[in-house]
């Protein structure tokens, strides 16, 4: 049995249609990015600052212990990019070492997160210039470490019902923070707990006694030497968590602290010496620093659920059980799985890149014209919102799938497959809670699409949007049934089932709406809803997937091509088949159909069975990165497995508590 | 905020259509049985070594910390059970005891339920009355703790292909246990760490030569005075887990361990000094241990699923959110999800109580004719196991709801939400692997169906077992379609939805059958076969309590009859909802039905929306329990929540590694 597995894994590679390392070059954007990344993997591997050494193990640090850690790895971190040596090398590789690290550890990830995208973004995005020639620079050289202040015990992060207020003293000119009530407590607040020496907080705005809405203000929270809290600012650790335990989340609580009016982030608001306060031009000013940050969430999210699905499909390859003594990895109930998270894992990747060159061009350019901005940025604000859900949950379900597809060996701490779901508990519901986000799509979508369908609105816009197919709102509700008969002929004409989706997709919605306008509550249909925002996000993978991959690519290695393209097949049956009750309820696809595309999609998932190590490979995470023996590159893992627990202390002897508890009772007669 | 939470928990209390306490006790068995039940609660709620005390708390014990203090537990529990006063009260308060503690920690109740459950029903059930009398009272006053070594390193429960050998020596009239291969290892072996004196351990037996199949034997593994392993056995700790930190799961390595000839378990097999060996009448005998213990399982693990359940229903009524302030359970995507999560642990616990039953009358009367008895225990096997799969999967999905539905605060570890769900970890693949269990089932109902079908043979059984409406299976071939036009008329007879459930049952493995025969493998049908299965579990649950609960019956109070009825017609629906594909796929269901059901089924969710708090309030879960301040009773949660974690060390100040790691970057201009 151990020595199968090895000459199992091997195999595996043998049969990958496509050359692997090619793939991997596509996947890091150039072979250059590949090597780079590599090479930061090689620098921290063996550093003890910043990767656990044996015979300790990552998963068995104590929280305590944790917190210690990823503090270590910012400081090292920070010393490393400030060498002359590693700055020679290029800003590229200072970031791959960044990336690595986030890789490596998802409480180093959010801890230095918090500080460098959160806090950071929001003085660039809604900070004056003066406010960034003010602060930036100590920001990106760790003078300060700021978090983000936004949910409180009571609230989440519902705006409308925030309790902290800042309230205008034109005496002293200076905003007073305030804490109300303890359900008005700051919480969850990533570096709040022990340290970040600055914050930005969102408070209910008040003026002259008058309530003018939420503003950003940052506020010194310790004293950046002694690292006590300043006067007036209680804060504390938020204690255990089920994940991330070298994150110091925290809570904050403010008595009166002031502050100087000059730490309101000015950039689209603005209050004068006088007390004269002018409001931003437009609410989506304010919800754009959202959108960037919700991207890179779906894409960090994406690491873990490719670790997870790395590590399980190797296991799957190298266990075998079963009357024919088979292959895991060949029942159904794992490749059936397994092929279709892989392909997600790819369309994200993929799609998130498209979102992020979209944002760029909306935020760059200064003269569009306003009706195509506003339009492009509700998009940009649904697309994100819903992706964040469907990636939330879809991710939940393949990373319970790599738990269940280990078997018993998922259960162990040492391979990390527990770990990755316990860091993920908080992705759900954190950073908006996927309900509410795929709510704030369906809005969206239910608004854009009474547009058209009843104005014929639709502006001429910079760039194919992830609602362009409500140009064909009309005709698709004309559509009565799905025309194709032979669902086999759908991965030669990717478009077939692009259409599908979408006719889908404007008769869900568009039935929604109508049952609104029939008297309906939001809350009778919250789950078709909700539904429907999340097979919109699924669509909006196969649709940017189609376009980058259906044709001819010259630019393109044609053997990747043609795998991306399966995949792309893949993905788009996969959305068909999960969404296949929308489009019966709609009387759009027969059950004849429904079966059909169940038949077709699963014999396209065995059609991959042989490519998914492959696939996986292409993602480059050395054995460190993914900390779990039963997923080791080579195969060759009861071994390594045993041995990463007899490393662990006490394994073996008499336990302390002997004499107290058992040979009481056993040492009788 | 925090003043309206209680206010909001006690008007759902008064909203309650029937009289809690009354409920209460009908969940408990009985009045009495309930007193009990508290009377043991509040006895272990201060006792230092049962229940850990403020300012500890029980999910911040370290591995070591929590190993010792469940061995602890286990060894209060013993003194308590053998104290006059305790005794004097009745065998029953001894039971509430320990049953208490198995609510209030699930590393006790898997580190003692190897000793009571696993080991002790093994010698029961497989050995010989003399190996009964030798050892029965050592089992039952703890003199030994005895574990179960089934699984190994690489072949989990596949008893086909596990490594470890039994070879008879009939010179010195011993067996030799070994584990030959590093794969062979005994794996995850409860109470095997660090305490287990002695093993049941099944191998592969060779006697004079001849491979003769599986036994089970007993080993020692420790001296009972010492706790220092026994000469030619290894054994030690699994180390750290994803969950149960206090159960000391380990690995054995047996090297030419020498045990006499009657250490093996010979209620069934036997073999003589001249070394004859007489196996087993029939292998339904070896088999049959498993299923009290599947049921056992799958009871705890609705423990896990109602203290989860109970916690994010309380939160859900006293968190307000939205643009009413609502209530958040006001929402259809919180009772929606709520309402059959409570309905489905109903009725596990009242068809589990029917199991019971069942497997007594099989295992206690001797003059049964032997076809009725095959049948019942194949029919047994296949419901056990398919009730493993259903509540191992909904389960899953239910704690997930209840994280998901507490926001943030489930990825606090002060709320326990994250703790169960590391402690359900294990339940999806141990104990037998789901999709094997499921398939399992879904073999032994192609199996008696395909005899009805084709042979008609259909014993006179004793009882209604799960398969019992295969009687009408031809019947239910002939019918197209479903006859009930308008869905509402379900509720008012129940027996409207049984049918449909049992003819879509029948339809759907009446062609897995014909695709078998027309050449399908079983892997090509896997997930058609499983979901099946799990169907054929969800409509058990049904018909048990359509049995129970359909008509008046005067034994039990009419408030708590009608709402069982509510919960039972809720359950109904919810099965059809959820496996309407099966019916749809069979031309069964039509579109306009499909969609009645779904309307009708969440409207009824709706209808039970003020039910809920007083449905698990019935289950009698104090908050020492339930251990999450959001989940607290009297709805008083924020400041308890806040003062849990204030209690935690090191909350508030300057962290140990400030003049290290945070001083050198932030204390610079």
């Amino acid at each position: 049995m151990s020595q199968q597995a090895p000459k199992d894994m091997a195999a595996e590679r043998v049969a990958a249609e496509f050359d692997i390392e090619a793939l991997a070059h596509h996947w890091h954007g150039g072979r250059n990015n590949y090597i780079i990344m590599q090479k930061a993997f090689s620098l921290i591997k063996s550093d003890p600052e910043l990767v656990v050494q044996p015979p300790r193990n990552f998963v068995e640090l104590t929280k305590d212990e944790s917190r210690e850690f990823t503090m270590g790895q910012i400081h090292r971190l920070v010393k490393l990019l400030q060498d002359p040596v590693i700055r020679s090398q290029g800003p590229e590789f200072g970031e791959a070492i960044f990336q690595a690290l986030v890789n490596y550890s998802e409480s180093f990830s959010m801890r230095i997160g918090v500080h460098r995208a959160l806090f950071r973004n929001v003085l660039l995005m809604l900070g004056s210039d003066k406010q960034r020639d003010e602060w930036l620079d100590a920001v990106d050289n760790y003078r300060i470490f700021g978090c983000f202040a936004m949910t409180e015990l009571g609230h989440s992060s519902a705006l409308r019902d925030i309790e902290t207020t800042a309230t205008y003293d034109p005496n002293m000119d200076e905003f007073i923070i305030n804490s109300p009530t303890i359900t008005a407590t700051k919480w969850w607040i990533g570096m709040a707990g022990k340290t970040a020496t600055h914050t930005m907080v969102i408070a209910q705005t008040y003026i002259g006694g008058k309530h003018v809405g939420h503003n950003w203000f940052i506020v010194q929270l310790r004293d950046r030497s002694t690292g006590e809290l300043m006067p007036n600012v209680i804060a504390g650790d938020i204690g255990h968590k089920v994940g991330r335990s070298g994150l110091d989340n925290g809570w904050i609580q403010f008595h009166h602290t002031r502050i100087p009016r000059t730490q309101m982030l000015n950039r689209w608001v603005d209050l004068d010496r006088q007390g004269n306060y002018t409001p931003a031009p437009s609410p989506v000013v304010m919800y754009a620093t959202l959108i960037p940050e919700r991207v890179m969430l779906v894409l960090n999210s994406m690491l873990m659920v490719s670790h997870a699905v790395t590590i399980a499909t190797r296991y799957g390859v190298v266990r075998r059980q079963g009357n024919q003594n088979q292959q895991i990895m060949d029942y159904l109930s794992h490749y059936g799985k397994f092929a279709p998270a892989i392909s997600f894992v790819y369309m994200v990747r993929s799609a998130a890149n498209t979102l992020d060159e979209q944002f760029k061009i909306l935020t760059a350019g200064g003269n569009m014209d306003p009706e195509v901005y506003m339009y492009h940025m509700g998009d940009m604000h649904a697309i994100s919102a819903c992706m964040k859900g469907l990636t939330g949950w879809y991710g939940s379900d393949i990373l319970e799938t790599c738990r269940r597809a280990c078997g018993g060996h998922a259960y162990s701490a040492y391979n990390n497959i527990g770990q990755i779901i316990d860091d993920w508990g908080v992705l759900t519901t954190g950073g908006g809670d996927n309900v509410v986000m795929l709510q704030q799509t369906a809005k969206i979508l239910l608004h854009l699409l009474t547009q058209k369908l009843e104005f014929d609105v639709y502006p001429t816009l910079k760039f194919k949007s992830s609602t362009h197919y409500f140009i064909r709102a009309k005709e698709y509700l004309a559509i009565p049934q799905w025309h194709v008969t032979d669902v086999t002929t759908c991965l030669d004409d990717l478009s077939l089932i692009e259409e599908a989706l979408h006719a889908i997709l404007v008769k869900r919605l568009n039935t929604i709406r109508e049952e609104l306008k029939a008297g309906a509550t939001h809350n009778d249909l919250l789950l078709d809803s909700v539904r429907a925002a999340e097979m919109h996000a699924a669509a909006f993978l196969y649709s940017d997937a189609v376009g980058k991959y259906s044709k001819a690519d010259s630019s393109v290695d044609p053997g990747v091509a043609k795998i991306m393209r399966r995949l792309t097949g893949l993905w788009g049956l996969h959305s068909l088949h999960t969404y296949s009750d929308q489009g019966f309820k709609e009387g759009f696809l027969t059950p004849q159909q429904v079966k059909q595309v169940e038949k077709f999609y699963l014999a396209t998932t065995k059609g991959l069975r042989k490519q998914l190590i492959g696939l996986t490979d292409a993602w480059g995470y050395p054995d460190f990165v993914l900390k779990a023996p039963i997923g080791k590159y080579d195969g060759d893992i009861y071994e390594p497995y045993f041995e990463t627990l007899l490393m662990s202390k006490n394994s073996i002897g008499v336990p302390s508590y002997h004499g107290k508890y058992i040979k009481p009772l056993t040492d009788t007669e």
